[in-house]
């Protein structure tokens, strides 16, 4: 399931495939204009003047870059690695130690620290436990290296013409910035859970966009190609 | 005067003409490779990760910027506006503000909120009292659209390559996103004192950086065409 909304609004869907050509066909009602710096510069049309966006699923293939991770760590030390049950098991481990900092239970841990701290077990565990300190931080490093979705940078690079584009993550700004200069992504800056210490869906994590740029929060659309970045938006909390 | 050091270091010095290609030189001492994507992801060579700016006076010229917004504005309205006074006025009147935010007798308040906050008065003086809110706003604005120094988006391109570039000013991260955006600087992430909400020279400013990025803050060097920004360096204050 797809989705993409203005803050406070309802959710239009989209399937993946060509996800960031329908969030700009949803945030632009004109027609396409010349490209070039002065575009760049140019007002905004219909109304939404920053784009934010979600980016494990949304703008980069989280799965497959995990899984082609793997691939490598597990060829250059002659082990079958089980790429796919790691790309999830990883996926799914970090969720839990996101909420024990949501709730309270951690104090502020940016994600890379807790992809870390998740990232030893997991290593053990798929039959990787003796990898070095900086093997393993280069393994954690992972999610810098995430790959784009095909049309990713292209469809960024248009909605960037008239739009501030930036990602909302839950992930961090050197996790961020690092994988924007890996993959090519356009952003105009880097958003993140990180400059508020604390995790989506904190309304707060939300309220920082239009806070930030000046603009109403109906100037903003999240941009999101699953369901689960929304339930604050939903429920119109911000 | 010029400067440009490692967080904790001595300052350099160059002269403001090919003043980020002096940078390059001082952050690079292995040969230029070839430029691309690949490239962009490569290791940093000399020890430096981090590229940190100052950004009025080091990458944009603020004074030319902010007379030429001045001439057009008294030209649309049949008013001869001394632009060069009005310039200096109005970046001498804003430190002021900055102070009382400094010392706490004025909360938290982004750049551009202090900008804003002289600009009636400075109006005024300038025989321009009568514009609208809206073209009041678009003349705090002018600070969005400085252009850059002649050599500054080639300079940065190249210092890019191979490390992190990010401005670290006091300017607010819309300023400065939006100044990215007109004058094509290719920053790969905005850091602003908004982000830790203490204006520079406060230690938080600096210190924000190597924490953000999980360097070493002899990895960090910051890069500023004047001497004001390094008080703290040059106290070793982080």
């Amino acid at each position: 399931m797809n989705a993409s909304q203005r803050f406070g609004g309802r959710s239009p869907r989209w399937s993946r495939r060509g996800f960031l050509t329908g969030a700009l066909a949803a945030a632009t009602a004109v027609r396409a204009r010349g490209t070039g710096p002065a575009d760049v510069a140019g007002p905004a049309p219909g109304g939404v003047s920053v784009l934010v966006f979600d980016v494990f699923g949304t703008v980069v293939d989280w799965r497959s870059g995990l899984i082609a991770e793997a691939g490598r760590i597990g060829r250059a030390r002659g082990i079958a690695v089980d790429g796919p049950a790691l790309a999830d098991a990883w996926a799914k481990s970090y969720q839990p130690a996101m909420d024990r900092v949501r709730s309270g239970e951690l104090p502020w841990t940016k994600l890379e620290g807790l992809l870390r701290s998740v990232a030893g077990d997991l290593l053990v565990r798929f039959g990787l436990g003796d990898l070095s300190v900086k093997e393993k931080e280069d393994f954690v490093h992972a999610w810098r290296r995430l790959p784009p979705w095909p049309d990713a940078v292209e469809g960024l690079t248009r909605l960037r013409r008239r739009r501030v584009i930036a990602p909302l993550s839950n992930a961090n700004v050197a996790l961020l910035t690092h994988m924007a200069r890996a993959a090519g992504l356009p952003w105009d800056c880097i958003l993140s859970a990180e400059l508020v210490r604390r995790y989506k869906p904190a309304p707060e994590v939300y309220r920082m966009v239009p806070e930030m740029f000046d603009v109403k929060p109906s100037e903003v659309m999240m941009v999101a190609a699953h369901e689960g970045g929304f339930c604050c938006g939903r429920r119109g909390r911000w």
